[in-house]
C-alpha cells in the first residue's frame, strides 16, 4: 500500500497537476489563508467517504474562476496558500482531533488563517481547541443541518454527531443566559432533547441572511472561527454528503448568510463533511469549492 | 476556468498528495525513467476520456505495492521522477503531437528514458519521432487491439485511429521484406484493408509469450520503443477505454509478453488510452498503473 | 430464482438488518400505523424499477432521525409497525391492485392505518377500493405531477398512467359540480385532453398551502385518502422516478401543503414512484423516508 | 469505427426508435421549426461530452407529453422536423461553426426557423453568422451562466469560452450606448475584466423575467435569435454540463423568462451544452428535452 | 408519454443516428438477414431493463469494425437491414410472445433471416413457434447459463425462467432418446430437477467447440434456431444481465462454439437478455453488438 | 440517526425481506452453519465499505438458485440460519476482533459452524483467536491476493494489512520448519519482506488445485478454519473490493482450490473485504454470494 514513488518534479513551464508526496517546510506572510485537507472520516456511521473531499475540492476548482462578481473580489488579489493534506491516523478520532488542533494553533501563532478542508465535522472540536490557545476571547458560528449536541453517539464521544458538544464544552459548557459563544444556524434535525436544548440555550438561529446579521452584530471584532457543515445546503444542491437531510439552503440562501458575516472578524474557517464519490456528477464537490472560494474573499 | 490559485507548499512532515500548478526545472540522474502525463484525447471519436487517464494512474497508484513478486524488483531502488502532465493545447492533434515530440527527445538526450502516459494514441506518432532523432536505428513494439493503420480518418491524418500509419511513415514507410522496425502485438480489430497488410507484411505478431521472443531475438541491442495501447486487454480486464474490443489478452498474458521483452534495449515507453471515467469501479486504473510498475522494472 | 434459505434469526442485542423470508402473523392494537411494501412496476412504460422502491425506504431510513422538529413530535411516540412487503404477482396488474385492495381493507377492518410503500402508482386504484369497503364515504388527495386520467394507456387499464381514472371511477365517475371527492394536486404534466377535464372539473389545486387548506376545509372529518406519488417533488430534489417532470415543489411547500392537511382525517396514505437505482446518490430514497416519517406523524 | 451497416428500413405500424445512417433530402413548408442536431465538443477544457447531448434529447423526449400547460399548446399542432446531425468535424472548431453557418443560413433561406441541439457553445457563433446572412438585422437574447467574453482561450478564438465574443464580433464588436444587439440574460461568473465590460456596456440583464420583458420590448418585431447554454439553470436543476455554476435559475424562473420572450419575432434558437452522462439520473437530458419543448411551441 | 413530433427527415449527406417514430413498410430481397428489437422485460423478476438491450446494441455499434478477422468477412458484403423494434405491448408476456411469433414467420415466409434483439429469454418461445411454421423439422442450439426448463415460475408460464420448457412444448414435448432436437450449451444454473432433466435427456452440451461440433454434425442441413442467451458469458465478460452467474465462458470460447456451428443451416437467431444499465461501463453492450456481427457474418 | 421504528412484524404468508432490528435469542441445533455479519471497516486505508458486505450477500442471494450442480447439493439440504450482523462499534478495530473471537466461540461451543461474512480482513485475527479456544489444534487456510503480513500498518497492529501476521501470532508464530498451520494460497502482492518470508517459509501455496490438495492431505481430519479474502479472485472477476490487484483466479480455479479442499474438516470460514458500492454491475455482490453457497455447501 505504498504510492509508486513518482518523486517531486515538473516539467515544463505550465506543467499540470501532479501528486507529490515529499514533505515541506511551510513558510507564509502574516495574513495569509491557509488551506489544509483534514482528510479523515472514521467516525462516520451512516455513508464514509468524506476523507476523499479535500482532493475533490482542489480537483474541481479548476473549472471555477477565481473572480467572484457578488464579492467583487479576485483570488488572484489574495495571499493564500495551499499546505496539502494533514498526515492523520486511521481508527480513534482523537489523535486526529489533536493533530488539528496543534496545526491551526501553530497557523494562527505565525499570523496566518487557517481554512481547514474536512472531512467529518468531530475535527471542527480540534480547529476550535486551536484557536481557543491564540484567542481566548473566541466564538463560533456554525451553519449545518444537525445539531451535533450528542453526549456521545454509541459510546464515542469524538463522533461526528457530537462535533458541537465536544466545542461547547471547550468554550465553556453551557452557554449563560444572554451571553452566547456558540451560534447554531439553520439546523433542521437532531433528537428531542437537541432541540429542546436548542430552542432554551437561544443558540439556534434561522438561516436567513437578516436574522443572521442581526445576531452577530453583538460580536463586533471578537475573533470568530466559521464552520460550515455543508449539510446545510438541500440535498437538491449538495446530494454528496453522508447523512442528507432534505429541507435545507440554497445558494442565494448562503451568499446571504456571508454577507451577513462578512463585517465579522473571521480567524479561522472550516468546510467539512464533502464525500464526493456519493455524488457521481460532481456538482457537490463544485459546490464545495465555490464555498471555499467565497470564504475566502470575504475573510480578507 | 481558472484553478483556485493555491500555491505550492507542503504541510508537515508526511503530507498527502496535493495538486501544483507552478512550473519547475527539471533534473535527473542518467538511466531515470522520467514519467510525464499527455492529457490529450481531441481525435478521439467515440467515447472521449483520455486526458482524465495521466491523473487517475497517478491517484490509483496509491493502492499498489513498489515491490513486483514477478520481477522480484521493487521501484524504491528505481531512479524515477513524475516530470507532471504536459501542457497540451485543445483541438488540432499536431500541436498535441510536436509537443510530445520535444519532450521525448529532450529527455533521451539527457540520458533518461521516457515513460509517457496517455491521453490518445495519436500522441505515440510525436514519441516515436523524438526517440527517433536520438536513435536513428530504433524499433518500434506495439501492443494494442486495433491496427491503427488508416491513412487519415474522417480527413484527420493525426486521429488516434491512424497512430501506427504515421509511425510506419517516421520509420521508413512500408516494412521491406524480412526487415521489420515495426510489430504489431495482439491487434483483433480492424479494417479488411488493415488486416491484409497486417498479413502481408508480416507484422502482425500473436499476442502469446512465446512467439513474441522469437520475433524479438532479432533486435539484439537495437533501441526499442514500446507503446502499450491498454485495450489490448479484453474489456473484461479493462473497460475502462473509448473502444473497448472483446477477445483481449488477460494480466498472465501480459506478464509473458513482458518476460519476452525483457531483455531487449527499451530507451522509451507508453500506456495509453486509458478513460477512467468510464470504469466506474476505477479497476481499468488499477490495471494501467500496475503496467507502468511492471514496465519501468522491466526498464531498469 | 430461490433465495439462499438463511433461516429467520437475529443474534445478540443490538442485531443489525437482516433480510428475513418466514411468514409471521400480523398483530397490532387499534390505532396503529401499518406501512407495507407493494414492490411492483409491471406497467412502467419509460424507466422501471419502483420495484426496489419499499426497501430502499427502509434502508436509508436509518440515517434520519426519530423526531420532527417542524411537528414537534417523535415516531417513538408512534404505534408504528412493519408488515414487510406484500406478495405481488408478475405481470398484469389486476391481481397486484386486488392484493393491495384486500391488504388494505383488512388493515382497516382491523383499525389499523394503512402506510403504503411503493411500487407504482397505478396500485393506488386497489387502496382506494380497499378503503372504499370500509369508509364509504371516503374523499382521495392526491399529490402528483401528473393528472393520471388516461382512460387506458396503450390498452392497458390498470396501467400507472390511468391510476386516478381507475379512482375516480370508483369514487362515483366524474364528480358533480361543486362536490368533489377527488383533489388533484400539483399536476403539471398531462395530454390536452386531461387538462381541459382538470380545470373544467375543479379538481385541480394550486401546490401551495395556503390554497390546499382552503379546499380542504369542506372536509371536516371525512375519511381522507392521501396518495403521493413522489414525482410531485422537481427533479432536483428527487431525481430518482420514472418519468421526472421538471417545475415540481420543493421541501418547504411539501411541509406547507401537509400543514394543510394535518387536521384531517386521514385514515391511510400512501408515497409511491421511488425508483431508488435511478439516483446513485440515494438522496431521492432519502427524502421518500422523511415523507413517510412526516406522515406517520400528521396521521397521529 | 464504421458502424455496423443495419440499414434504413422500418417494421410494423408503430416501430421504436432506430439509428439510421442513409442520407436523405430535407423538405418542409415554410414556418416549420427544423431540429438538428450539433454534436461537437472539441474545445471543451474541463469535462466533455456534449457530443452526446442531441440524442439524449431525443431518447428521454419520450417520457414528456406534448402537450404545454403553461402555453396551453401541443406539439402536435406545430410543423417541426428532426434533421438529425450535423456531419461535424473532429479537431479544430472552425469547420464545425462553418458547417452550423450553412445549415442555419440554409433553413432560413427555405423558410424554416433553426433550433439547434449542442453540443458546445461555441457553435452559437456559427449559428449567429448564418442568421445574420438571412436578417441583418438580428438581435442576439443569451440564457448563460458564463459571460464567454474571453478574446481566446489558450489561443483558441473559437473556444466555448469565447462563443459571446464571437458573436458579438459578427454584430458589430462592442455596442454602441443605449443601442444593444446583444443581451446577456443570468450571467454569474466570469473574470474581472468580462464582469467589468458587461457592467459598463449595459449588456447585462438579471435573470427575471420583469426585467427582461422590460428589456425586450424595444426590439419590436426586429429578428431574435435565442441561445440557451443551459449551464443558465443552477447545477441542483441540471447537473449534466461542463463548467456547472451554483447559483442559477430554476424551471420557474425559465418559466417567467420564456413568457418575456413569447411575444418577440424569434426567427431561430438553440438549446447547449447538454453533456447528459455526467448526470446519471437523466435528469438533465429530461429538462433540457422539456426547454426545447417550450421553445418550439413559443417560436410558433 | 408521448414523443415530441420529431418527424422522419435526415439532413445532409452524412446525417448522424436519429430517432424516427413513422411507420414504414418493409421491403427486402431473399437472403437479408432481418434485424429486429423485441424489447420487453415484463417476467423479469431480479433486476429489469432489457428492454433497453436492443437500442443500446445499436447506439454502440458505431464503435465496431464491419470487418471481422476471424471469419474473414465483412458486413458490407453482407445483406442486412434493421427494421427497428417490434410495438410489444406491457404487462403479461403472451402477447408480446405471439407478436414475435407473427414477425418471424412473416420474415421467414418471404425469404429473410430474422435476428432478434432482446428483450427477456421468454420471447424466444415465441421466434421458435414462428419458425416451426414455417420450418416444421427445426431443431434449437441455446446458449445459456441457465436451464430455464420450469413448467412455471410463480404461476407465470411464459416467464424467462421457462423460456426452453415452452420451446420444448413446441418441439414436442420431452426428447425421444437418441434423438434431440433441442441443445442446451453451457447451462450452468438451475433446479436439482432441472439438472436431474438434462442429464438424463442428453441435452446438456459442454460449452467447448470441439464437444459441440460434434454433437451437431447429426443436424446435417436441417434447418436450425440459434438462440444466445448473453449471461452464458462470464459475469467478468458480460455484467450488464439480470441474473449474472459466475463462472460462463469468455469470447475465445464464444469463438469456438460459434465455428463448431458455422457449417449448419442457421435459419434465424436471437441476442437475448442484455440489460444495458446495469454496466455503465457499456463493454456489455459492446460484446452484445459483437455478437451480433459475429451471427451475421457466420449466418451467410 | 436512529431508524424509523419500524417493527417487527412480517406479514401475509410469503412476505418479502424486511429490516428489523429487535434483539432475539439464537437457537439451533448441533451441525448447523451459523451465517453473521461483521459490517466493519474501520481500518481500511484506500478505499472504505466493506461494511456494507454482509447485506449485499444477502441482497442479491435471491437471484441464485440453492442448488450446485457442481457439488450435486442443495441448501434446501443443509441446516443453516442467518443471526444477522453482529453488533461491532466504530473506531478502532480492537474491540471488534473481540466480539467476533467471542461470536466464533461461542457458536462452535454449542456445535454450530461459524461463516462470517465480511467487512475487513482484519476480523479474521479475532475468528482465528475464538477458533482456537474451542480447536486449540487449529489450521488455517488463507485464499488471498495480499500477504497480510506487516506487523503493524502505520502504526495500527489490527490493521487489514497485517490480519494474517495476526493470526500467526495467535498460531504460534513463524511456523517450524516442515510443520504448517498456516498456507497462504494466491498471494501475488506484498512487500519485499513479506515475499522473503513468504518463501523462506513455505506457506505459500500456488492457486491451483493440484497443488494445494497435495499441501493439505498432511492435515487429515484436523480443524481448519478456511478465511477467503475475495481479492483473491481477479478484478475482472471481482472489482468491488477495496485494493484489487490484477492477475488474481477465475472461478474455475476456485472450484478447483474448493475441491481439493473439500474432504477436510472445516469448522469454519469467512468471505471478507466485498465493498459492494465500488461496483455499481453488483456482479461482486453476486460472485461472494456464490461462494457463500459453495462453502455452505462443502461443509456439510
Amino acid at each position: 500500500m505504498n504510492r509508486l514513488s513518482f518523486a517531486d518534479l515538473s516539467f515544463g513551464d505550465d506543467s499540470a497537476p501532479l501528486y507529490i508526496s515529499a514533505a515541506r517546510a511551510v513558510e507564509f506572510e502574516p495574513g495569509t489563508a491557509v488551506v489544509f485537507g483534514a482528510a479523515y472520516d472514521g467516525t462516520t456511521s451512516f455513508r464514509p467517504g468524506t476523507r476523499f473531499g479535500p482532493d475533490a475540492i482542489r480537483r474541481v476548482s479548476d473549472g471555477l474562476e477565481t473572480y467572484s462578481p457578488t464579492q467583487h473580489a479576485d483570488l488572484e488579489d489574495a495571499a493564500i496558500l495551499d499546505a496539502g493534506n494533514l498526515d492523520l491516523p486511521f481508527g480513534s478520532p482523537e489523535p486526529a482531533v489533536d493533530r488539528v488542533a496543534e496545526a491551526v494553533s501553530e497557523i494562527l501563532s505565525r499570523g496566518g488563517r487557517p481554512v481547514m478542508l474536512g472531512g467529518e465535522h468531530s475535527l471542527t472540536a480540534g480547529a476550535v481547541r486551536g484557536a481557543l490557545e491564540q484567542h481566548p476571547d473566541l466564538v463560533v458560528v456554525q451553519l449545518d443541518a444537525h445539531a451535533d449536541l450528542r453526549a456521545d453517539y454509541l459510546g464515542e464521544k469524538f463522533s461526528h454527531a457530537c462535533a458541537m458538544r465536544r466545542c461547547l464544552d471547550l468554550l465553556g459548557g453551557a452557554d449563560a443566559p444572554g451571553e452566547h459563544r456558540l451560534l447554531q444556524v439553520g439546523i433542521r434535525s437532531g433528537t428531542r432533547e437537541e432541540f429542546t436544548e436548542l430552542r432554551e440555550s437561544g443558540r439556534y438561529t434561522s438561516p436567513e441572511g437578516v436574522v443572521l446579521a442581526e445576531r452577530v452584530a453583538e460580536f463586533g471584532q471578537r475573533p470568530v472561527y466559521l464552520t460550515v457543515d455543508l449539510d446545510v445546503f438541500d440535498p437538491a444542491y449538495f446530494p454528496g454528503t453522508g447523512t442528507p437531510e432534505p429541507g435545507g439552503i440554497d445558494w442565494a440562501d448562503f451568499e446571504q448568510l456571508l454577507a451577513a458575516l462578512s463585517n465579522l472578524n473571521i480567524i479561522g474557517c472550516d468546510v467539512m463533511e464533502l464525500a464526493p464519490q456519493l455524488d457521481p456528477t460532481d456538482v457537490s464537490a463544485v459546490l464545495a469549492a465555490k464555498v471555499v472560494r467565497e470564504l475566502l474573499l470575504a475573510m480578507r
